[in-house]
């Protein structure tokens, strides 16, 4: 019987292509295993799999008496709602230590690195296996989006090296260029309807009892939002309402100008001013940050505990 | 400031051998490591460390402001108490994935092999790091001690390998020969007070709400218990009602016969006689039976699902 590997719900490109790179080493290393998807490829994650040739995983929802592999994340809330009847045999991630909990032992990839993609490339060489040009191409890419190109502070020294190596493999030789191309789809607006835009990345948190969701733009020049600024602060609110959610923030990151306005809307404005300080309706501009992971979660659990 | 290195509560080899190795290893690549233990040494272990010329951890029983390694579990029932106000910087384990969570990314290797030391050995080569030959014998230990002589149907060819790698770094020519040597000294009972036997090597576990305690004592021959059996039986009992717990099991392990025999004190035996069939007198033989983790707890786990 075949397992699956699957990153999270509303997928970004590190979970589609961690689950395409994990899914062929492990045919590699002679487990069956089958790539997989919980929800719609955004646009950057199109252009890549476009870009290099490589098909898109099958969308799959329900993992009732499957084994799985859970790539890019390992808590609850962004895995498939009947997780518990899944057999998890192991997890590769990169972000905090989620609320999985297993019953037989497993194997878990966690790093303190920029990319998933980066543990799964760490894994072929302890496992010594090549790497086809076309899946190193969107590994590449992966950890260049969720670097954004080396300027997020969640990139390490191993992220770089690891593209460096794949670039080679992939025979791309300006591969900052193709990052830079890669943004620019990923800014792209126009069309897209405004809740889409609002969950394109978007992450639900459970912080000491809270829900709160936590929404990521990232673009090449923030003017783009400023005609729509307003119908996604109404968005988020709705959003906040609906989930019945404590909390949901929007994050529209500048990767030029290397930092992010946030947006916020709470039933509470006082814990996420605690966590980022004073808001201007419920807007704050924050110089430097591009990482929800690492300077947006830390300092609202804290603000929360 | 130096992090700390620690295993489970009630320490077996595994876990102060990991302790141990993971410090030293983290030493040699810059950081600085310091490695502790959350409890007393049992018999078996400071049989290990004297072989070996290898001193003890200290005694370190509070984490509140520091930053930790834990090693051999994932849980906490078997962490610190004050464990959510230290940062874990990293776990190495081979159980399942237990409920300690974070609020940083970290460093997971987790692996299901038969004992925490042969994830560690996989850590020192990947990081290239040499292995003292008296770092390597108490590792070396503590894999025969996990595995039972290779016994456990927990042991790997992961192990098999590491052990024989760490025997040629350690010098020793007849691991197995020491092997049975420390399980003999496990085996001893003599003055030991039968609180201390029952606690020897003992875990809390949360299952599904319910706290049950396991504990597990292997011998090379399971007679050694007869003239004790009755007092062992009182007091688990005992154990089960200071404790508050629902269930106390503890395994009578013989590795020469390879099976247990379970001794059960339960407020509903209906449960573990649903995971192990029918008891008499609260006691159950179960062939085959050698390792807790793997063929005790899951079946455990599913009983009181």
């Amino acid at each position: 019987m075949p397992v699956y590997v699957m990153g999270h719900k509303i997928p970004d490109s590190d979970s589609i292509v961690s689950a395409l790179s994990l899914a062929y080493l492990k045919n590699q290393i002679g487990e069956e295993a089958i790539a997989v998807r919980q929800g719609e490829l955004n646009p950057e994650t199109a252009f890549i799999l476009k870009t290099f040739g490589v098909e898109a995983p099958a969308l799959k929802t329900t993992y009732a008496g499957d084994s799985i592999y859970v790539v890019d994340h390992s808590d609850r809330a962004q895995s498939p709602d009947d997780l518990d009847q899944a057999t998890v045999l192991g997890i590769v991630d990169h972000h905090k230590l989620g609320d999985i909990t297993t019953s037989a032992p497993l194997e878990c990839w966690i790093r303190p690195v920029g990319c998933s993609n980066t543990i799964v490339k760490e894994m072929y060489d302890h496992h010594g296996v090549a790497i086809p040009k076309e899946i190193a191409g969107i590994m590449m890419c992966a950890i260049l989006s969720d670097t954004v190109i080396f300027k997020s502070p969640t990139c390490t020294p191993v992220d770089i090296k690891a593209v460096e190596e794949l670039a080679v493999i992939a025979g791309v030789e300006d591969f900052k260029a193709l990052g830079l191309e890669m943004f620019k789809v990923k800014s792209a607006l126009e069309g897209t309807p405004i809740r889409e835009l609002v969950k394109r990345d978007f992450k639900d948190f459970d912080m000491n009892g809270n829900k709160v969701g936590i929404g990521q733009l990232e673009v090449v020049d923030l003017s783009i939002f400023d005609s729509i600024k307003a119908e996604l602060e109404a968005d988020i609110a709705k959003l906040r309402e609906e989930g019945e959610r404590h909390s949901v923030i929007l994050l529209l990151t500048d990767i030029m100008k290397e930092g992010s306005e946030l947006l916020v809307a709470s039933n509470d404005i006082s814990v996420t001013e605690k966590a980022f300080g004073k808001t201007e309706d419920g807007k704050v501009w924050l110089e430097g940050v591009l990482s929800r992971k690492k300077q947006v979660v830390p300092p609202l659990e804290k603000a929360f505990a």
